[in-house]
């Protein structure tokens, strides 16, 4: 899967490549960031114009410098500004006067700090609202342009150190989008490292008018990037990064995404850093998910992904093949590819004997293969190599050595070279040793990176493999008509009763119950449910019924069932004196079947959530639920199931039948679109629990209850289910 | 908890520092292994004697060479062997006559290749056991110690380039005991590469008469080890390797294992290449956990840990203040700590208000804190370390910077050297961006070790954390007097009666239940038990009774109760006519209590091993199940408990009641016993479900399986549970 990107010119291609620079508060005092930046700009061969601007100088490092921008008198694309705080609107307004296309905004003091300083700020979003001139930062630590030698930055990792080469061992290109600049430009400094080829790396600080969303339309768009990595606090251009997300999966350029701010002290120190919310982490790994991001929780992880995205076409499948010159090390890669859930699979008895040809007589042939040092010097891994490549039994190569020496290798690099110019599969180099700068320059010329980290090559292997079986779900049209449910908003606060019948207003299908209000009326509940039935409390005053002893099941006869009735409205009046009893909810006992539980929230960055998880006690306790953007179509509804640790038990588990998983997802689906939908008055749906019976049987709702924002129950978003208004 | 350790000579003394060293098969030839040895012990600097051993030399190298072992005429410590494998038993037999104490054969060719050739490795053990010679090896890599200046190895990663000044950041040692010699010596490369003082560097290779338990025993006693990395495929010396790893927990030496082979293509590797089972990794992680073993399976997140153990006291707990100068990067690491479930609190006002006075305006003091770029200028970092060095409030310090610079760094080494040098809590130093050599060899000499890996740094306070809180088990007496159950033994298959029967002989407390063989008897049974009962068709020949249709609950009433027998027998009698049935057993229903199941097993390598887990589906699904070696006392079979990923079910979830925890821990400590002290008689039991009650209302066994070595259903060892005869 290429990846597919247009040519078409972009407007933030002067941004990213200026023919011009303005450099507004230039200095020369290198020691410091402002005389950093020009030495940084000349070091890395920027080819444009560059025009210093200080009232303080006639002349910086060469080039002529100007009091102000407006008497630079030439077209200038890109600004950047690293003057105090508060001189930087003055200065913002002049630029956008003689039309200075962009800006980066370097100094702080801005919405980071609050009060007055955040006031500045939002006086520069709106002069780029008004002007049109777009500005990136403030409290930007810039971006970086290998293809076009920008370095609009301070970062010390783009300074070019005199003689040193740079390793570049990747066909393709990497782009980086980050929010933090120290750790966008420490991403940077590793993958380059590796040898990756880096398009851009940009730090979007502050975001006041550019933020990390349209930074990263850009990379998806951008020709010279194949593989985007991300790293985010909290995105806060929402609509521009999920056209992004969804461009990126459309066309398959993958994103490797790092989202900090998970836990309760990242969260709290996020906010305080970019003086926004982190967001609820679940909900930002149910927009990855749904976009096929590849998410990586650490550094080194994710480069060594994007090392492999970089250098190797996707997998067909999971059977890897270990190719080693240890042991010890061969045993310890197929562990590490089994520990991932990838094959490492027998070879067939034709190849092994091929191979066996290139091995003394110790070798091992079948998988985890060890070629030995001896098989090694005489080109067997080189042509090992080519025979798992030319295989269709085999899906990938995990190459095991140790390339420490600093002077010689065990095979020639130019036999390397053309087996890896022909891959048809990931071929993926890792050394237990420290890789030496000198092993790592002469596998570049083959195009080789090699990986460092073992668990981290294997993690990279599994997440191709899971990225090339992505496919993007069709979108759901949440524009379509919906329900009248009018009549059932009118409310602060909804019972089961009224949940329920408002669900059945949405047209979701549920067991025929009767809302008993008098004695009178049990008879005919219990003839139309038939016996034996379930009967419950119902209040708007009590959402927990059976706090109240409101709930009773398996009611066999009609003579419990009268006694019920009485038992039930005197409990609920002796715990709940004031409360509003509606009546008793009679209706059938539910077949048999697998709970699940179906819920709905609003997040505060991304709208409407669908939840789905595996009911009863393990959801809990083993935190088995999975979340999805809401709407979900019925397709993407069933790809939610089939990533539950509970799966199994959906698919016959234990010779059990299969349960009707085409069923639920379509009622997964209903429920998203209504939370969609109504998503300016619906705040929570929870469907606890929902059975699901065998195959053909269909679901049976046995709870429910909907939240509206009206309600004093109703939150903006939900940490985890069974932490709202439980249903029982 | 310093490491104890003994003074007292070992008998390994004269292997690990020889005073002598003859070399068999010396050579001029650097570029081949047997010169390469020569070159090596030189080059690092041996102090003893070394005699050279090959006729084809007069002098190698300035040494004067002999022609055979015999002609060197003074006492030799150690032989290290490198002639071809036929030709080394006879060296062997040479060094013995002449009172050599030790050998270390690298010479490969013997049981790895099978055949004559382990036939010649078998001679090898003879030898070693009738003379007392000490032999390592063959197919060893060798060995080196860094204190005593041994290089007896031809691994590439000891050799030494002139000029190349090491890097000693630790103020303690590590050693490293591998089976696989190039695994060894890529520990020590990468160990080294940190900064991280070793003391020895040992390979077993095919661990003829020295095997890699005894290596550890040696490791444990020695005084300049002070932690212990070991990387194994399976244990030989199982008992000497259970004697050190009891011996390391006593006297607090911690040891890091990676056992590799865990997967079936390793597992099978691991066959063919030291010609030796792996071995069940369930068993030896319960082995591990026993002693307090801290297992990785990562080669850099286990020199991490071994960076932290050799710099850093122990924890008092696992409150992490994290440091840093990068918002995003605190962020980043206090999401590490936190997913590794330590906290990141939120520090006292006080200790905020004094850090906030070595900061800038923006800085952040609360947890994460970020001392800013220029508040490390000012001296900020050292004092905010001494400052939560001092606190009661935090336990660990994350200090989180980026240190790629080859010139300079943001803060002094010697300021920062007296801080470290007063450490009373884990200080553990991460770079985002790659460390350089430069801050590497500067911070070494503050005795700090920079770690480039967040998620290895979170991963190794953890381990310290947990490290710091493990308690060894007293020892059980598995010799105690037996039970006398031999009545029982005496038939090859049991049923549930039979091993019901078994377990009451041996004291296991089991609910009234009567053998019903007879129409005649069941009105006593049912009285004995009362109503309602369980009924259980009974049969050697049936292990899975409700395939036959078996099994009968709840049975209310004696009318039900009578039909009920005679359909049991006829559902018995129709799927398998040639059964031999015993009866049906009629016991009371149990109340209710959570399902456990507690079994037990033979391991090939580590002998009986119980088991526990949450029982029903969950079992099989979460894989939520614990082991340890029998027998276990009760406390470490609470500890058990407490593992299970289930354990808040035990403990009153969701307001239930407490469940018996006290009984449970009996029973499985019972049952351990059992299986330890008849392990030449029982393969398995598996007691499935066992109900645990309320607290102090006990537990209830519902059904139990006895396997007998005799039986054709026994197995040595245990997959997992679930897949032996299950219990129904």
């Amino acid at each position: 899967m290429p990846a597919a990107t247009t040519t078409a010119p972009h407007p933030l291609d002067t941004f990213f490549s200026p023919s011009s620079i303005a450099l507004i508060g230039a200095s020369r005092d290198l020691e410091k960031i402002p005389g950093r930046l020009l030495s940084m700009l000349r070091k890395n061969h920027y080819p444009g114009r560059i025009y210093p601007i200080n009232p303080n100088y006639g002349e910086l490092d060469g080039l002529k410098c100007y009091p102000s921008i407006a008497d630079v008198g030439a077209p200038i694309d890109l600004a950047i500004v690293i003057i105090p705080a508060r001189a930087v609107l003055g200065a913002l307004e002049q630029c956008a006067s003689v039309g200075v296309k962009n800006a980066v905004i370097i100094s702080s003091g801005f919405a980071e700090e609050g009060g007055d300083s955040a006031a500045m700020q939002d006086a520069i979003v709106a002069l780029a609202k008004k002007t049109g001139m777009r500005i990136s930062g403030p409290n930007a630590e810039g971006f970086y342009s290998e293809a076009q030698h920008v370095a609009a930055t301070f970062s010390p990792t783009v300074d070019v150190k005199p003689g040193a080469v740079d390793l570049v061992a990747t066909r393709r290109r990497a782009a980086i989008v980050a929010q933090s600049g120290g750790i966008g430009f420490a991403i940077k400094h590793r993958a380059k490292a590796l040898g990756i080829a880096i398009s851009y790396c940009v730090s979007a600080g502050n975001e006041a008018d550019l933020g990390a969303g349209e930074f990263l339309e850009y990379m998806v768009q951008d020709s010279s990037t194949d593989v985007i990595l991300l790293f985010i606090e909290g995105i806060r251009d929402v609509d521009k990064f999920l056209a992004a997300a969804r461009r990126a999966a459309e066309i398959g350029k993958p994103v490797i995404v790092t989202k900090v701010g998970r836990s309760g002290a990242g969260e709290r120190a996020a906010a305080s850093h970019t003086a926004s919310m982190a967001g609820w982490s679940a909900a930002y790994d149910a927009v990855f998910a749904r976009y096929g991001f590849i998410v990586s929780n650490d550094l080194d992880e994710a480069v060594a992904i994007a090392a492999v995205l970089t250098t190797s076409p996707l997998p067909k499948g999971d059977r890897v093949a270990v190719l080693t010159v240890s042991g010890g090390a061969g045993i310890w890669g197929a562990d590490t590819v089994s520990m991932q859930g990838m094959q490492v699979p027998e070879l067939p008895e034709a190849m092994q004997a091929e191979i066996r040809k290139l091995l003394p007589s110790y070798g091992a042939a079948r998988n985890p293969i060890d070629v030995t040092a001896q098989g090694v010097h005489s080109g067997g891994l080189q042509k090992s190599i080519e025979l798992l490549n030319a295989s269709d039994d085999i899906d990938a190569i995990l190459v095991v050595l140790s390339l420490f020496s600093d002077t010689r290798m065990l095979f020639k690099q130019a036999e390397l070279k053309p087996v890896i110019d022909a891959q048809r599969k990931p071929i993926v180099f890792y050394s237990y040793t420290l890789p030496s700068s000198f092993a790592r320059a002469t596998l570049a010329e083959a195009g080789v990176v090699v990986l460092s980290g073992l668990t981290h090559a294997g993690v990279a292997l599994r997440r191709l493999v899971d990225y090339a079986k992505f496919s993007l779900a069709p979108p759901v049209d949440a524009d379509a008509p919906a329900p009248d449910i009018a009549a059932h908003l009118k409310v602060t606060k909804l019972s089961e009763h009224d949940s329920k019948s408002l669900l059945r207003a949405a047209g979701v299908a549920l067991p025929e119950e009767t809302l008993v209000t008098d004695k009178g009326q049990l008879d005919a509940a219990i003839a139309r449910a038939g016996l034996p039935v379930a009967m419950k409390i119902q209040s708007r005053d009590i959402p927990h019924k059976s706090e109240v002893g409101g709930v009773r099941v398996n009611i066999a006869t009609k003579g419990e069932a009268w006694a019920a009735f009485g038992a039930l409205l005197d409990s609920a009046r002796q715990h709940r004196p004031d409360a509003d009893i509606q009546g008793v909810l009679v209706g059938p006992m539910a077949k048999k079947g697998v709970e699940i539980i179906v819920g709905t929230m609003l997040d505060a960055t991304f709208g409407p959530m669908i939840m789905v998880g595996l009911g009863g006690i393990t959801t809990e306790l083993f935190k088995d639920v999975i979340y999805r953007p809401a709407p979900v179509g019925a397709a993407e509804a069933a790809a939610m199931l089939g990533e539950l640790k509970a799966a199994p038990l959906l698919n016959g588990f234990r010779g059990a039948p299969k349960a009707d998983v085409q069923s639920l997802s379509a009622l997964i689906s209903q429920i998203s679109l209504l939370a969609a939908q109504f998503k300016g008055e619906i705040s929570e749906i929870e469907l606890n629990p929902v059975l699901v019976h065998p195959e053909g049987h269909g679901v049976t709702i046995v709870d429910a209850l909907v939240v509206l924002h009206l309600s004093p129950l109703g939150r903006g978003r939900r940490e985890a289910p069974g932490e709202g208004p439980s249903v029982d």
